[in-house]
This record gives C-alpha cells, sequence and structure tokens, in this order.
C-alpha cells in the first residue's frame, strides 16, 4: 500500500511512525505547503513535495492521509483530493459530520474513488463502542468522559488571555462519576460533575495572577461551568513536565435485559494515550488499510467507521482471523 | 424482521426478552425437541413447536436464532438450519470454529441463506475488540481475563465429583495482574497468576469433606493450574446467594507507538453482567438484525462478527448514526 501524508503537523509525524510499524505500507511523499526545502522528515525513501504538486502523484498513491484542521483544512482539502485519490481524514467537528459527509462522497464518486472521513478515537472508536453498545443494549444510557488529557482547544484558549505567554489544560474525569456510572447507578451528570480542569500558565512577568486566573474561571463555555484549577509555572517547568499530549477517555454503556428488566450490565470502553496524535495516527493507518480493500473490491464514495466491517482493518487474512482471534 | 427461537434454555429465555427490547422484531416461534405442550413461554403471540416440524416454517421466519450447545448440538442443527433459513448461532469451542465456518457456509450457500456463527461476548464482543486493537496497536500485547462469573463447565466439573450434590464455580480475575496490564507493564503472567477459583459446594449428608476439597483443587485442566477456594455451604444458601448467572472479563491491548516505540497505550474493554445468557442473547439479537439486512442485499454464506459492518447492527438509518454518535 503507497501512502501519501498530506500536512505534517503533529498529526502527519503520527503517520509517518505507523507506516513503519505496519509492513504492508510505505510512505511515498509528504506534502507540505510550507517551503517543502525546510520540512524534514524521518522517512529516508520518501520525498518532500509542495502541497500544490500533488495531482502529479495520482497514480503513485494508493491512498492519502490528510492531516489538516477540521476548522477551516478539511471541509474544502478532503473534497478536492477525493477527486484525485483514496483518502482518509479526521475530522472531528461532530456537529458539522452530516455536511462534510455530503460534501465528500460527491467528490469520491465523482473521482471514482473512497473517502473515509472522521477516523481516530473521538470521532472514531469511541463512536463505534457507542454504536456496537448501544446496539446490544437498547434499553439503557451512555456516558462519554474524557481524559485524563491535553484539550488543544482549551490550551489555546488560555493563551489568549492578557499576560499569559503559554499555557497547558488537562480535562479530568471526576473519579466519583466515573465510579457511580461503573457500579451501574445511572446518574444524572451535569457539565460540572463530570469533568474538571486543570491549567498550567507561564504569566509574562509582571502580569496581575489574580485577573488572569479570574479570566480563565470565568471563560463561558470553555471554563465556566466547570471545577477549574489555575497553577502559575515556570516556562522550564512547563516544558519539562507538560511537553507531552496524552489523552483518553471512557465510553459506557449501562442497560438492562430480562423480561422485567432485572438484569443490569455495564460495558466499557476506555483508553489510556501517551500521545493522542500518534494514537489517532494509528487508528487511522488501519483504516487506510481497509478503503484501500475495499476500493480494490469496487467500492467507491463516503465512508464512516461505521461502514466498515472490521476484518477490513487488519493484515491477517479471514481464515487467520477466525481461527486467531475469535 | 420475524424471528424463530431452537432451543429454550437460559439461551432461548435470553433471546425472547432481548425480542421484546427491539421494537423491529417479533418472536414467531420457539422450537424444542421435548414436547411443546410441556414447554411454557412468555410471548403470548407466539407458538411453542416441535423441532421436527421446523421446515414447516421456511417463509414464516427471516431469521432462526439457533440455541444448542457447542459440543453436540451446534456442529449439526446449525448447517442443517442454514439451509432452510438465515441462522445465528452461538458456537464458543474456540478451536473448532474453523471446521464449523466450513460445514456452515456450505449448507447456507446450498440454502441461499446468511448465517452468522459464533456471536455473543467470547467469541463475539471480545474477538471484535481483539481485532480492533491488534490493528491499531501492530506492536504491543493482548490480554483477556474473564469473571467475576459463573463457569458451566467448572461448575459441572464439581458436580460429578463424588460426595457432591450441587455446586457453584466462579472464576475472578487477579486484581494485581489486572492492574500491571492497565498500568503498561506488559507483565508475563501465567495461568495461576491471571485468575482464581472459588468454589460453592453442597456436599452430600456423610460426605467427606476434606476428600472433596482435594478432588476439586487438584483436578488436572479445571483446577489444578489454579489457586482455587472451596466453600461448603447448605443447598439453601446455594439457592439464595448463587442462583445467578452473570459474568464478565476485560479484554486489553498495550502497545507503543513513536518513531522509537516512545509512547505507550492502553486500550481497555470489559464487561459486568448480571446475565450471562441474556447479554450473549442481546449480542445475537443484533446480528440477527444484521444478517436479516445483508440477505435483502443479496448476501448469503458464513459470516462472522468480524465481517459485519457495525451499521447493519443498528436500527438507526446511516444517516441518523452519523448525526447522533458518530
Amino acid at each position: 500500500m503507497r501512502i501519501g501524508i498530506y500536512g505534517y503537523g503533529n498529526l502527519g509525524r503520527g503517520i509517518e511512525c505507523a507506516i513503519k510499524n505496519n509492513n504492508d505500507m510505505e510512505l511515498v511523499a509528504v506534502f507540505t505547503r510550507r517551503n517543502p526545502q525546510s520540512v524534514k522528515i524521518q522517512t529516508e525513501a520518501a520525498k518532500v513535495c509542495a502541497a500544490a504538486d500533488v495531482d502529479k502523484f495520482k497514480d503513485k498513491i494508493d491512498v492519502m492521509v490528510i492531516c489538516g484542521g477540521s476548522a477551516t483544512d478539511l471541509p474544502k482539502q478532503t473534497p478536492e483530493l477525493a477527486k484525485m485519490f483514496n483518502v482518509v481524514d479526521s475530522f472531528d467537528t461532530h456537529a458539522r459530520i452530516p455536511e462534510h459527509f455530503a460534501n465528500v462522497d460527491k467528490a469520491a464518486k465523482d473521482g471514482g474513488n473512497i473517502a473515509l472521513i472522521s477516523a481516530g478515537w473521538d470521532p472514531g472508536m469511541f463512536s463505534l463502542n457507542r454504536l456496537y453498545a448501544t446496539a446490544i443494549l437498547p434499553n439503557g444510557n451512555d456516558y462519554t468522559f474524557w481524559g485524563k488529557g491535553v484539550s488543544q482547544g482549551h490550551s489555546d484558549a488560555i493563551r489568549r488571555v492578557k499576560g499569559v505567554k503559554n499555557g497547558k489544560q488537562y480535562t479530568i474525569p471526576v473519579e466519583s462519576a466515573l465510579a457511580a456510572v461503573r457500579n451501574g447507578e445511572n446518574p444524572k451528570l451535569t457539565t460540572r460533575q463530570k469533568h474538571t480542569r486543570e491549567c498550567f500558565v507561564v504569566a509574562e512577568e509582571g502580569a496581575d495572577l489574580a485577573a488572569i486566573e479570574k479570566e480563565i474561571k470565568e471563560m463561558p463555555n470553555y471554563f465556566a461551568d466547570y471545577d477549574t484549577t489555575v497553577h502559575f509555572i515556570s516556562e522550564e517547568e512547563l516544558e519539562k513536565n507538560h511537553s507531552g499530549i496524552p489523552h483518553g477517555g471512557f465510553v459506557f454503556r449501562t442497560g438492562c435485559t430480562g423480561w422485567n428488566n432485572e438484569h443490569n450490565h455495564v460495558i466499557e470502553y476506555s483508553l489510556k494515550l501517551d500521545s493522542n496524535p500518534e494514537f489517532t495516527a494509528s487508528v487511522i493507518a488501519a483504516y487506510a488499510r481497509a478503503i484501500y480493500r475495499l476500493h480494490q473490491e469496487g467500492g467507491i464514495g463516503c465512508k464512516t467507521v461505521f461502514d466498515i466491517a472490521p476484518a477490513y482493518l487488519s493484515p491477517l487474512s479471514n481464515e487467520e482471523l477466525r481461527a486467531s482471534m475469535l
């Protein structure tokens, strides 16, 4: 499988690592909007090319992994590239998925290609677990918790506060809420009861720390509905202890069965990830394999993780899977 | 969807409950090898029929759920019934799955039907989680733990011991082993380090308790490789505290990513089930929906959970799924 990477940020670098871990994949080229000479990659055999030259690779790449952002990059890039390539993206603006799907579906069908959107862990593996668990226990409740992990959006919000030089924000699930759900108590949980937010802030010299803390804690949408803690630390400490991008979370379904709903069940799926982008990239790599195969069978159009039979993700044959994993 | 149940034990009764919880399903008939007059079911609108008359329902049932045992029933029943019906079974003898698959595949293709074998949670949901997690993290380790729950096979083994009137056996995962795996330590675990076995035994009057305990603890395959506890209790206490059929377990994949394998990840899937047969039945019901739809699209032959795209399990449309669960 010949893979291209379109966009070389954290996710693109994660894809490069994932390709190294999958023997049936080969990185052909990384495409960048920067000057290609300025971008150093780790794979010796692969090229770095200008994004504008991507059409020259139409017959040299089996699956293009698009690593742009969901806000403005992917809504434009995925439909454009789906006309030329089989593509996978990690579009994660949940509310705009139906619109993105429609645009990508049309482009992929026009080009005779397959596109898979919204691969990763949420959307992605968490979505799959919500679907499976709800289909199995129609009579029940869903819970999704995120963390402990770094939220990029909330970290950005901190850094926009006046007097803040740098900052990182961790989203943390509330242990007692997790325990109540796991225990089958079916709690009704407010936003505040589900997660706390912990901020590590580097202030500019002479900044008003009390004012920064107040502005963060009262910021609507981002922090006002949560119990938020703000720690002021040095740039060195931020670099030393908070430069990773860990994340994770939990998907629960609790539900009952029996003629009189007398039996309770708890389904729990959880992830604990040292590197959010590398794990997302690992999911994307497996789905790149899946759509490559589906395309070989004649499949076209836009898909999501819901549409892909699990066997397509594995390098093993169906016979091997049944003998070893069923 | 018109459903038939072939065999009315714990699993068959669970299927009946699952159908009640799924509005798009209707129970047509229960088929039994016993005298149909002697079998009471809970669904007023459904019939109880002799297993021998099943062929008369060829055009009246969309999916037949086969609820026999894996040792001798299913290897015979599933191929036979797959000639006449779309069928689902819960065949769980892992080592014989390839052989069973081949037999059922031939019969289903001969009949123009779809069959799905080995639905449930292990094989079933646990298998799916092994596949997904291994495809995502090719560089890692798998761990499956079972329990706390009642093992039917081990309970049967206890009851065959001389002087034993009745008994129940619980399989229990070792907490410290779970913690080490969850912590990403990648431990190498022996059989003894993974699970303990706890037995509740009702002895016959005057039986030699020490001899019973010794025979259980030293029983090869079943108990000798485990730390086993034996409690002698009264028939009343067994009935009062140990008449349920709870089960559950854990599937882990721990693996690393990064150019130098520097980042660790833990994927965990767990089930805590009040009723093993009713949860198994709930999984089967969702897969009955899936194969009914696949058959409407022209699909035939034998499938497993690996071959079914998740969207087929849900009563929601693809548009609804993308808008609500992705």
